[in-house]
């Protein structure tokens, strides 16, 4: 059973304004298509608003312009959004772990661990590393030499941080991350492949957030860096060299190649794919599975490819009717020639 | 080497007839078209019929209809892949683990482990998991608080699962796979990112089975679930509140965004994507590399894009005739004025 | 601080002639853009050739053409870049652990395991393993039943090996990669589908090197294969029977279904997705994000789909553009005819 707690007390410190029974308790969280007595929703998706008059969610969190159409109790807010993720956070029942160090950790030289600091079962955190209070490491995770883990960060079970990694304060990285490997520097000589030393680090910033299974290599001769604020969803390739700017958003299944930098603000849809040594500009916004084949000097919304979800046999006849391209282009010129001289010779 | 087995026992219980000696000794399985003596194959592919008058192997699964054009033993049944997989089941020399706990592996409080469950090297169980009978939890697991795991369910090395996490009967999940990271849920507000908690579950039901390296959040507000039966391949990525139907099958490096739903019974190719909020119906087959921008209502075979794998000449030749289509609409729309221009003329 | 080095010391065994002072110290590599003092640089990308004339570098590692436009230090040589890699490694500050097996590691029955070998905390290394001479297994690591390590070959920490997957010599395996997950292999049935057994290997031979987080997959009968020298970088997918040429190098984020082949000296750009069952020839090039659908019998370049980087308005004019293309090829038809039937009656 979750902890119950009154509207007042959920909304202590935020903007907003409770119409109906403040004292009305709430023991979670719901959808709004799904309400249920005793919990709370938002509403934010206009598609939703159907579902506003009748929810038996116990309260809902909107703003002053759909408040009037709610029949239960309403925190009426500016961003309905971002207050429900503040109210939420009361119900977040993920265990949190004791401060100190589990016996079964290896703990290297020279290292500095915050007493704060929760180090989970089996870590093993090389020599010389520092660990900064509140911050937690999962179970399994491996830390290597030199490496920095700021204050109130927090890494999954099973997160690999190579050497000399520096993670900011408040960051978070999901579990099966693996940051810091070797970026993909290869040098053909006689037929042969030979590895080019990676020698840069990985600069996480603060309040950064990376998701799970994510691969972010270390930097060839600079760094690769995330910027402050910076979101990565799961499974992002991010090689070496690269920088992400503050407060860019990177949806699942992106591979970014070496030294290609991305501004700030930006929001990259899933599957994307940028080519190496580009540069994008602040503000920009890349749609899903677009191959990002040079830099973007503006703003703005950008795309790669064609559109349209298809049968497979509308599929085969469009790539048909493509390849045929040329063909008609020939055609047509053929027609404007033959017209042109129809209309000559009635000119003449 | 292989322990070696007859036709009669490696058949046992199936619906077969052995045409030839059912005593003949097996020790193995081949392909086909490297059939090797002592060795069972089948025939599933019409293209690989054509070794199959010749094979070495000394026995063939084969349907009734090609198993006169065999020289050697056949098996002859309706299903020939059907029954290869039950009798390769018999050469199957993957190590069978010793059920209990291993002396390293770490134990939470309140876990209930059944006796017959086998708990690898260097695990990490949390306070309050259930494991039930004949599970396997490879080595180096990491399994958060809560979470339960279904009878005969085997987790290969390293993989790790969040708290509260569900995992029914029968199930397999290779190893790298991470089951509950939270779901890529952040809020704008003032210019910058603020995380939603992610308080759902991951429900993952009977006789699934998940590659390796894939990402499954957790629900933002209700669970992320994969009915039974459904087969994922390696690196896919699964948002918070998908969905995915009974026995539908994904190949590799699929990306699934947010509170999308699959029917049961579908077929995904390769590094397919899938929009968020969408839904698709049951048996709907997707080709490799679609982009599923929108919900898909009836059974069929959908893809998107462009096919047709040509010369890079090709493609910038046929890039620069797209990116002309413009003026060629233009083009064909002054062609039909002009004549139709002449005509009116001539009729005048 | 890093040690330093003259430019006789660091040259040394290679085909280099230093121009200027032989006896500079050096400390470390720098870009040649952002050149410091006390650091070597090269020069190979021709846009960076207008750094040269006023780099801080202390040396510059240059062709004979390039040699007389750098006012510094010059190591003069044929292949700038391979010289770089070198001199590079002198720099390498990556720590070397110690010979000898941590004491936290599990090691089962049978083993053999070199002396020289490094074994690192938390391996679990399952019975009659083999691991070489000077072989390095990085923390964290699973290392399943008869596998085999050879000489020189380094795994990060965590990396997870099934069963009876053999690693040559001098490999280099990143953090977070899975070798030897079972296939894909599924058998429709009655309606459910039924794994198929995966009895193959993986083999891995000399000098490759894999980046984090792939997932190679075992063969389903036979094995999977990369060959010597080939390179592949993170977040890559190998299903089962593939088999990878000879210095082939493969970029992020590729996808490459069961039993495709990839010959010697291919370079594939990341993103790609390779059908099941083709065959790619030698020395063939894939750019990025290519659908390499069909079996490539000749070298060269190859593409799929629709190059071009446009705002997502264009996109969607371009969408609707090629969706209208059947009735442009009507309209064109039309054309023609009207224009037959113009011309047959001005000769009539």
């Amino acid at each position: 059973m979750h902890k119950k707690y009154t509207l007042t007390q959920l909304t202590q410190g935020l903007d907003v304004t409770i119409n109906g029974n403040a004292d009305c308790l709430i023991d979670g969280v719901c959808t709004i298509q799904e309400g249920r007595p005793g919990r709370i929703t938002f509403l934010m998706n206009p598609l939703y608003k159907k579902y506003l008059a009748n929810t038996v969610a116990s309260a809902v969190i909107v703003t002053a312009d759909d408040a009037s159409e709610c029949t239960t109790n309403t925190l009426v807010c500016r961003d309905p959004y971002y207050i429900y993720t503040q109210i939420a956070a009361f119900f977040d029942d993920r265990p949190k772990p004791q401060p100190g160090i589990h016996p079964t950790a290896s703990i290297g030289n020279h290292c500095q661990i915050d007493p704060s600091a929760s180090i989970g079962a089996n870590c093993v955190i090389n020599d010389n590393v520092r660990i900064d209070a509140n911050a937690i490491i999962g179970a399994g995770c491996v830390i290597g030499e030199f490496s920095e883990i700021g204050e109130g960060t927090r890494l999954d079970a099973n997160v690999t941080l190579y050497h000399k990694i520096k993670i900011g304060k408040h960051a978070l990285i999901a579990s099966g991350s693996v940051i810091g490997s070797d970026g993909f520097g290869i040098a053909k000589h006689k037929g042969t492949w030979h590895k080019v030393p990676q020698l840069g680090r990985v600069i996480i910033e603060d309040y950064v957030e990376i998701g799970s299974n994510c691969s972010i290599d270390r930097g060839a001769i600079d760094d690769t860096v995330i910027e402050r604020g910076a979101k990565l969803d799961n499974l992002i390739q991010v090689g070496h060299n690269v920088r992400i700017g503050q407060n860019t958003a990177i949806a699942g299944c992106v591979g970014i190649s070496g030294s290609a930098t991305i501004g700030n603000n930006c929001l990259v849809g899933g599957q994307s794919g940028f080519a190496g040594h580009i540069t994008i500009a602040n503000n920009v916004v890349i749609t899903g599975g677009t191959e990002v084949s040079k830099s973007i000097r503006d703003p703005g919304i950008y795309s790669s490819g064609l559109g349209g979800l298809v049968t497979n046999l509308e599929r085969r006849k469009n790539t048909a009717r493509f390849h045929r391209l040329e063909t008609l282009y020939s055609r047509v010129k053929e027609l404007e020639q033959a017209l042109a001289e129809l209309t000559e010779r009635k000119k003449a």
